[in-house]
């Protein structure tokens, strides 16, 4: 079993609406077990344990500053890798199609790459015209169900790359009790 | 009389439509001599001499290549100065809400912030959850009455500072004549 | 006279030595009135107020959460439009060249030009090969004299913009008793 | 065996000088095929038949003009997807550090997102201090052995992902003759 985290702050409601969309996509790889965190019950220690995270913020030009304070005081993750090589997303709710959405969304990878992690954001889909972005699932105003199926297809990504990942794994370890030692992914 | 080059590619026809809107706005403004110039009739020899500069692109995940090699070839102006100070502005136009509009307005104001300019974006206002970003002025499928009312800001709001720089700078001139040399802008 | 604030979080005292020669540079423009204030010390009914806004952070993936959140605290001036159309500057320390010392300062701009201000940089000069950047003043691991000339180029530069937009106001408010009335700049 | 794609664009021989380092990451992988590209040389047709792609630009204030249009004639790759939820990676070098290393990088980081990919940078370590990007491998002024090192560890960190996600398919595909389906990577 591999455990994604989906770590939110939500004020007024549409980010906590898009979590429970990106948590729906997430359960419905098999093989996950999900950690859905409101920014006020995450606990900094558990973010070592998961295999990957999905992170939401309102656009407040920009993620929240009490979000990036909850990562400034996570300890130093960022410098002992512990996240390091682990798949990432990203998800934004705000009033504006183009006022921030992505910069908000790019402020959210930005942390993520800090880590090391490895980025998941959304392919071009039509359901893009309306929906979503290259960085990852977004809202504007309101949740539509454009912006649900985004949001479950961004944690389906993360989640499936995870679990293939753990695949990779096992494969690996099975061949290497056949033919030795393989490298393990460079830090 | 001040000048302002309003230089984009258009493909498709909705930056073009843009851009027409950002140009009105430049118009609007007293004092304003307007440069309109789609890129296969710009020549790079005309952007020393512009007192503002408005770039337009389609989003195709960023600037077209088209755009950023004129850019390429158009001297050493970035090194040499001849657009720094002056302010600048950025529209784009593309399929998607989010799928890159910011990104591509940002690349288009790193060029201008590239050469020293002073980089003029839109403040909020309601609009701005419909149409128009931070970054500049937008368009997602088409061009609406929304987007364009914005672009026409961004016309004015950037035509509007080249014409204040330029008073400024005869109200200096005068107050030099009673009061001695006042140091230029630093470089 | 102007007003200009230099405003920064800082810790371990790079971003503060970046601040002092920021501030040496606004000092070195006539008619202008210094506010330096350290995240702590700041009052956000002062940022109405001001004529224009330098905004210093370390690099912590990003500006500090404390900053944000110090932002996010300070009323709806990015509705109301208090700052839109004055100029603003950023400066970022930390201790990586390219880890993230764009990126954090891209999230500053990004957060004047949420408040619709008008965005300066450091032009091209060689000394950008050692420090600074098109986005602002910079220093990786220690202050060196370069990050500081560059500091005090950006203070300068922000200030002159500040001086020049006021006495343009003071040459419009004169040529509109001659001539009538002049449209404000648009919101 | 998986492809990696190293493309770059190279005038004055940094970019070049670093794509060879990342090339050497690349090789240091078992079960990797390396296609070391010039821009010259490439041929879009090879993109859709690659495992991995990592991309390389001087830093022209963004990356040139001319490795953006070969993307913009490679077909409509970025819409029918062919390299969705590929790893993909990026280098940059140029004249300093921080004026648009990162930028450059974004650029080539979006472009990749863009076409639905997955985005590995570089983690943490003492020596991003002087040399590489959570974005990506850097050069300034010269490649260094830090430089080389850092770009040796993006090539190999693609390049295993790569190999790991086809593990993941073999190990995916034995199970299921096993267990029965399992739903492909969601698009």
């Amino acid at each position: 079993m591999v455990t994604v985290m989906v770590l939110f702050d939500s004020r007024g409601g549409l980010v906590e609406q898009l979590a429970a969309a990106v948590a729906e996509g997430v359960r419905s790889v098999d093989g996950t077990t999900l950690l859905y965190r409101r920014l006020d019950e995450a606990a900094p220690k558990e973010l070592p344990t998961v295999d990957a995270l999905i992170v939401g913020s309102p656009n407040w030009s920009g993620m929240t500053g009490k979000l990036k304070d909850w990562f400034d005081h996570s300890g130093d993750l960022w410098q002992t890798g512990e996240l390091a090589s682990k798949p990432g997303g990203a998800f934004v709710a705000g009033y504006s199609r183009s006022g921030g959405t992505e910069a908000t969304l790019l402020q959210l990878l930005h942390l993520l790459l800090g880590h090391g992690m490895i980025v998941v954001g959304l392919p071009w889909s039509d359901r893009m015209r309306v929906s979503g972005s290259y960085y990852g699932a977004t809202a504007h105003g309101a949740v539509t169900e454009d912006d649900r199926e985004q949001a479950r297809a961004l944690g389906r990504r993360v989640a499936e790359l995870a679990v293939r990942l753990a695949a990779a794994m096992l494969y690996t370890a099975r061949r290497v009790m056949r033919t030795g030692p393989h490298s393990p992914i460079s830090p």
